[in-house]
């Protein structure tokens, strides 16, 4: 018999969901949201709020989630958030873990503490234009996780493997994922 | 003559740094830092402070920032924050106007006002491990920028078309960045 509740993941709710999507794929089909506003020089705030679930708004956010971005002085900014970049390892931090956590739950293997810190490595040759051998983005990214738990060291390799090969923001960081951009102008 | 400062970036600090790192290639190199700390089920907490140029550590951000990352209830969570994918359209929204607005600047354009809005289309089947044909992250996004702005269209084209040129976070998410995930176990 399944624990109710394992590393706070409800598996009860986890086994509805799976059974209700495999039933209903179109329930499968997320669309997240951000909104940015520019305010002045590097200084821009993004907001998150409301998402679709297969073409329906879901509200369970009362508030928006508000995130100011920023650079610091020496990218020519005042530190009034991070950056664009940090954002994309806080990301693919949580990701890895709550995939993690929960692969663990599913395979039964109980977690102490998850603890992680992730290194991007990025030249800035190629955002400065002085480079075209230099890319844009990480050259590359290191993440070490710290876990406590009673398993064996196999089963914790295999969770690390698990969450690498579930994780959405490790897929959309290892791999490609088009992106579309447009603009329209409007009026004063 | 260029101005001093247009859309709030600082010229002349632009082009002390542009000249710095192309005598001193190695001022070019950082390394950003993310740390995260599970929390329970779905939910964790990323913090963001020191990063690295050219091996140094650099102190300008005196207080930690700090995310709570979770999901909706409809993905098992209790809404205590942002989710991992929306964090990274979140860093995409932040990247792409910061570098429009550099661009800008450094074309000698006039913005008034920038704003955003980014759909990520996502099939939960892959994290879920209900399909193999699907993938973990997102299948697309779209970018729709709104500029209020004295330019003629063909040159705001050429801004966006540069904000996608430079753009760090657009290059992580178009193309492929290597990611390493390692883990050490340590004592209770």
């Amino acid at each position: 018999m399944v624990a109710e509740r394992l590393n706070g993941i409800n598996m009860e709710s986890l086994n509805e969901t799976i059974d209700l999507v495999r039933d209903n794929p179109d329930f499968a089909k997320f669309t997240f949201i951000a909104r940015n506003q520019w305010i002045t020089g590097t200084h821009n705030r993004a907001t998150i709020q409301e998402f679709y679930q297969a073409g329906q708004k879901d509200l369970t956010r009362t508030e928006p989630l508000v995130f100011n971005e920023d650079e610091p002085p020496i990218l020519l900014g005042k530190n009034k958030g991070a950056n664009p970049v940090e954002f994309v390892l806080v990301g693919l931090s949580g990701c890895l873990t709550t995939s993690l956590v929960s692969q663990a739950a599913i395979k039964g293997i109980e977690l102490k503490t998850v603890s992680s810190e992730l290194e991007g490595n990025l030249d800035v040759r190629g955002f400065l234009g002085l480079s075209k051998e230099v890319r844009n983005g990480f050259e590359s990214i290191n993440v070490k996780f710290k876990i406590i738990s009673d398993a064996p060291d196999e089963k914790i390799q295999e969770l690390v493997d698990s969450a690498k090969q579930y994780s959405p923001v490790y897929d959309i960081i290892t791999n490609k994922v088009p992106v579309s951009v447009n603009f329209e102008r409007y009026s004063k």
